[in-house]
């Protein structure tokens, strides 16, 4: 069966395991105080070389949003996001675990406005001290439903982070997808305007791993006090650092995520041909569309896909491209689409 | 100035004060478990002879969900509750701040309906793990907009917390009121059909605390320990019992919230006569108008009211009558709101 | 029966209720922000010019301490206490629910040492960030088995709090006894050591509440979002200034304290003078004395008292005055002191 | 130089990396839902016949620990340790952030004893309520210093935690070690004994992960949601399974763990005759000897391992044995140890 249920459904690009097979016998330190994590925090730094950054590497999403929010935030304070975001959904409630509330607020597009945040502040203002602090804007970048941040989109929630004194947090699992859809700014950009965010490994051919990148001073200091009482602090650290030697030394972390996005793409274009509607117009390796419930039974029987959402009449199901995928594998999907259109159309003459 | 900002910003009705101005001097063990508190006790459990309670007195409001909350839940379950909740809003994150996520779903005229709550657990499930854990329906009644719940409409929640073995809470900051709002049900029904709730004192007459009563024999445990765990059992305890004696052994719990709403309701009748705009149509002690930029300035010089939202052109002000509320104010009110309709259409020749 | 259980099994001082009687009925906006509070303020802030405080009214002593905690420390810091002290042992693990750890160590006569903290603070560094870290210290005075700290001990305190950059932080639940012990420091001094303390009423007179005083500039910030998050910012709060307008107007708390504290100390040089071995030498108002199972018999059929521990053979018992006891009082437990050792000892012809 | 420092400074045994490269390209569900898990649950489960056990994995020991004590406490009760325990002390109050009190008491050799236990429960329950409920006991098996339980000590555990109704769960980072230093009895026993425990992997050949097993029925329900919001839930969860099935396909768990005990009982011998004095009699692999300051100056040049202490005149140092020590670097530590003992007595005429 093909493959398209998410981009962390195999192992990792060779040249990660290449590294771990290498090294499995050396004697390491361990919790981050290693060579490796060294090495790997270095080629991190130097794809963001107009900010100072501390690095730091954990097991995991939802472990790095926890751990990173649970670092940032007093008692009293709260994250903004959308509420399509991550943390609001699909994280089971682990923000408000570590004591914290999150603010959800409707996305547009799949995104967080500046406008969102300004009135989000003004509302917990209106009767002070009665209402949760928001203090930390979240966002996803690519985001959930596979749409990506404009730079005047970042721009504007940096300016009114600055303006309302909040941090700006970025959750970078598919980052690396958002920087190859074609986007006018780098990770460095990304350093310059987040206080703090993190690049996904897990999802981008790592694997396992995500690098949680600090880069606002204050936020820095005993960051990891936190990762350890948050059972974040591995002991085999050194394992996560190779996992970004080996995406970001010979720039696999970019090449892969540019090929997802591109197979992805192939995917959403032959859709949008064969009339399938979009339930959104992605630009990342995700893609969404509907379908009826004949097209959805032939296609489950051939493919292995995401559901979504259950429609009154049909689906709306998911594509995602990984590091694994292939141009064959693509091809294959797009005769499987061509099939179940077919067939869900034997009765309509006018197709 | 006349007071109409809230229902608790005076002390307490004299009876109450009379019980501990001759206790005064009296020794009692505290910590709940006096005589006091079990007069207290005896005579909230006679409101509700179906049901073999539990009653506890906690000191206000917040502290009174937060501890109920934190106690009926595990660390991965949620609370269900609408977006205008005072748990969802008002409370700084005091839920989440035990650990717990706040669903919010979108109100029906102030309301959470059973449609909404298997509608939260159906999508909770989806993903099974992914999500928090939705095990507990929180409302208000009556509600943070004045309305209050029907028999068919708390019977129907009923109905679907036991299908989905769901708790069901309700926050009585002002049951009073509800129940004094011309409903076909009493405290007993309440019994029967909440797991656990509470009844506002603070709001309807005492000086301060809330008896909370719990019904489920399943959730009675250990609850004085969650109780002190929060800050939540009063040394003194005593002075809790005392409100409760006061408000119940004559009736004055019902007789000052039956005051309350019929003064309220005439407010919101000669509003109404006035053309005032209502927000919401409430039937119990607060009363939601919409009022010019002319009439709110008007009437801010004489009256203390609440400001509940900032229109484009004018607000939604909130009018709330108390245990100390005359028949005397509420005339003098109408006087000022029949002026301020006439200063504001000064220059509107069809008034 | 006689009644020297606790020093919170009576209402209050005249003066209280009083003012609470006469405000009954007048209209107040609540949440601390009325001139209730702001003469209470006056009043505490009189008491020590020294420094620019802020003060907050909460309703007991357990919900101070973890409001003060909570606020103080990020997510990774833990508190260093006594194994003795009142959050490490009564407080039902409060703290802990905050997310906090407490660092207990032996206390050396109820007290905890400067070189106690030194020694924690020096152990958690060891394997930097595997361990909590240690930020804040909290000590009780008069502490947990009536001792108070000298001067000398509380400079030490300081000065290794300065010099580890952790905060001092007084549970002065029974401040009013130890400043009437016969120390040579006052309020004043409490507010120069201590970067926040609270000071007790509801063991000190009061019907409720205890007042915060925070002198750090740095933790001023916000206090009243986590008040309101813990479900400790009354809505009510004039009642809770007004027990600090009746304790600081006339000296009452001051007074009331002097009277205890002399009473506890003619109990305990009678029970010396009667051979009660003593527990623990007090300087305030509670008194631990040894008591054979026969005195115990007899004892607990004349006079209130609470069993600090059981022994092998016999007890650890505890005497405790408060605002409400009388010479008269003390004068009648000297005579059952007298005869439970009498018949005590019937049986021995040395006594 | 020679490594000892610990048991987590390499990689894994090459059964497990073959697995990983071998399956590399392999698409899985995830999230422990893969046929590698079901492998690895099988492959436990059949280490006990007696009991019909859950089984999950989670990266690491400190995730696991606060996962389990979570997931079994209500918000009230707590967890009974030894002082030296690991949660009490390098978890950086791991699991007080997810509001529990870690109740401590002292070790006996490392371990806690029934008697401790039944003293905490009946302390606790003096004054009912106002001391946190003791409802978990923790024990670490092996322990922090090497010791071992023996089946006595684990039955009498056992027998007062039903007693008291209480749950027992054992942090197995070292089971293995434990369970080949010669006790008598196996993971089937240990099953019978607790109520959930976790094997460890991490520190006994695996790259990472430990496997935790839930033998009580009432706490196997809706564990997954706990690992979620604990951030424990691995997307590539089957490569924690695969780990499983190279420890215990072909009984690596044990022949690696059994090696490692005996190269570690090895030094411990050879230190004893040398006169070094032992800090404790270890039986696993984890051996702490007490060295001068010449000695340790030596070593410290030799070889790598942890200063467990510093003493007033020397140190207590650790040497540990992993998957990959071999006999040469026992014998050539065994040199170093003789040439320290030499040099640190040159002045010696006794020596």
């Amino acid at each position: 069966m093909l493959f398209f249920q998410n981009d962390y459904g195999q192992g990792c690009i060779p040249e990660i395991m290449d590294i771990m097979v290498r090294t499995r016998e050396n004697s390491y330190k361990g919790y981050e105080t290693d060579e490796q994590c060294q090495l790997a925090r270095e080629l991190i730094r130097a794809q963001m070389p107009s900010k100072d950054v501390d690095v730091h590497f954990i097991m995991g999403g939802t472990l790095a949003n926890l751990t990173m929010i649970r670092s940032v935030l007093r008692s009293y304070e709260a994250v903004v996001a959308c509420d399509t975001g991550h943390i609001n959904v699909h994280e089971a409630g682990s923000v408000e675990a570590t004591g914290h509330k999150v603010i959800a607020v409707p996305h547009v597009n799949g995104k967080l406005t500046a406008k969102a945040v300004r009135k989000v502040f003004d509302d917990s203002m209106l009767q002070y001290g009665h209402m949760a602090y928001p203090k930390l804007v979240y966002i996803s970048n690519s985001t959930e439903v596979g749409t990506v941040y404009t730079r005047e989109e970042l721009e504007s929630l940096r300016e009114v982070c600055d303006e309302l004194n909040m941090y700006l947090m970025m959750d970078g699992a598919r980052l690396g997808a958002a920087l190859m859809s074609g986007v006018d700014y780098t990770l460095d950009d990304i350093a310059k305007w987040c206080d703090l965010f993190y690049i996904g490994g897990t999802k981008n051919g790592a694997l396992l791993g995500e690098a949680i990148v600090i880069t606002n001073e204050d936020l820095k200091k005993n960051f990891i006090f936190v990762m350890k009482q948050s059972g974040a602090l591995a002991a085999k650290g050194w394992i996560l650092g190779q996992q970004f030697i080996g995406l970001f030394q010979d720039n696999a972390f970019f090449t892969v995520a540019k090929r997802e996005v591109e197979y992805a793409q192939q995917i959403q274009t032959i859709a949008n041909e064969l009339k399938y509607p979009l339930y959104i117009r992605s630009s990342t390796n995700q893609i969404f569309i509907l379908v009826s419930e004949d097209e959805f039974s032939y296609l489950r029987d051939q493919v292995a896909f995401e559901v979504w959402e259950k429609l009154e009449s049909g689906y709306v199901i998911r594509f995602v491209t990984s590091w694994h995928t292939t141009q064959k594998e693509v091809d294959q999907l797009s005769i499987y689409l061509k099939q179940a259109k077919l067939l869900g159309n034997l009765d309509d003459p006018t197709y």
